[in-house]
């Protein structure tokens, strides 16, 4: 299993959140990689192998090394390429803040969301959109205070915590599409709507965040498996 | 609330482990502070207000500066005492190895051993012990592979995963005592069992593991209100 030093490979899943952050990581960083994408349904043994503990991508193989967990990957990344551009800022407060930003949106926006694709009533449907609401709310304040009138949380460019919230955008307007929820919603959180629009269009951001037409059938496909489990429990 | 650089403070709770974990790395780097215990019942202003978003112990306040989240100021410490002994490794892989184990911990290990603690029934309680003894059969394996025949999951002195679950062994036996449920068992995870003994003679670790006895005591009143909410909902 042992390869070369420059061999970067990623095992993904093309609307991944997880996914998505470690290669906009790679791409802010210059470094080239291969892309492997896992069909969920049906995992490689290769992705079994490298992330026997989770069994999930995002998995960075570097020269045969396997790494899981995709905050743990972005910040080796940003080790590893020391020289490229950074990605958690230099000072350690303003470290310690971007990881608490990262690890909030992990465990508090992220489920909320989640819970938005996976409710099976209406009312918990509109439970989750109010949680994730919430938490959007808190990230409108972080990202006064963080990006201090810049375009990015991490400054003049895409840094930590727009990798762990960037990701999960095209997933905002999938679950608009599919339910009618307005997540991200420019009335209620200005600054992160105006900022959606420039992660985007980012250069390191640029095919990799898909289009939401494809968490869409993703999103109808991982519901109907979720409905069809819990009508048979 | 500006305050002098060498200005530490620790708001925490004596049985948290996460807030142990933090008392435990500022000992490791030698670092004087200010412990101020608070009280989980009745929340002092100043935690509510340095940690407005969880509102959570522990905070580390440093030069009038809070930082929340356990993980995150532990890496805030090695980062801004770097001289001193490291909590990390210093290869960015085994970093991001041992940022894995220590997610995992809190993440897959510590769900389940609240769950034993905060069980409404005897079944709940067995199958949230199975998850847990099902954790601390990786991390057996997880030490084998990290300690390399070493003492601690660091190597020779205590580290970052020795931090993450170190903090949580008053809590073992604590529901041993609570439940008659053995989770860190020699017969099970030799490894483990043995690593403990070695994590609370540790220089660093004395004065901040408490006696299980005190984890005893607020694990019946957190219980007993567990209980009274689950009636009265």
């Amino acid at each position: 299993m042992a390869g070369k030093d420059d061999d970067v490979k990623v095992l993904g899943v093309v609307v991944s959140p997880f996914a998505i952050r470690v290669r906009i990581a790679l791409n802010i960083k210059g470094v080239s990689y291969e892309y492997v994408e896992e069909d969920i349904f049906n995992k490689s043994e290769l992705l079994l192998t490298s992330n026997p503990v989770h069994k999930k991508v995002p998995v960075l193989i570097h020269g045969g090394k396997p790494i899981s967990e995709s905050l743990v990957i972005v910040q080796y990344v940003d080790e590893v390429w020391a020289a490229a551009p950074s990605v958690l800022p230099a000072d350690p407060y303003d470290r310690a803040v971007a990881r608490f930003w990262a690890a909030y949106i992990d465990n508090n926006m992220f489920p909320g969301m989640a819970g938005v694709l996976f409710a099976t009533t209406e009312e918990e449907r509109a439970a989750k959109a109010e949680e994730t609401l919430a938490a959007l709310a808190q990230l409108e304040k972080a990202f006064a205070e963080c990006a201090g009138g810049k375009a990015f949380f991490g400054g003049d460019t895409i840094g930590y915590v727009d990798l762990a919230l960037g990701s999960n955008l095209h997933w905002f307007e999938a679950l608009r599409r599919l339910f009618g929820v307005a997540l991200l919603d420019a009335g209620k959180t200005p600054l992160l709507a105006a900022w959606a629009e420039r992660f985007v269009e980012a250069e390191a951001a640029k095919g990799v965040v898909p289009d939401a037409a494809v968490a869409v059938e993703l999103g109808k496909k991982l519901q109907a498996r979720a409905a069809a489990a819990s009508t048979a429990a």
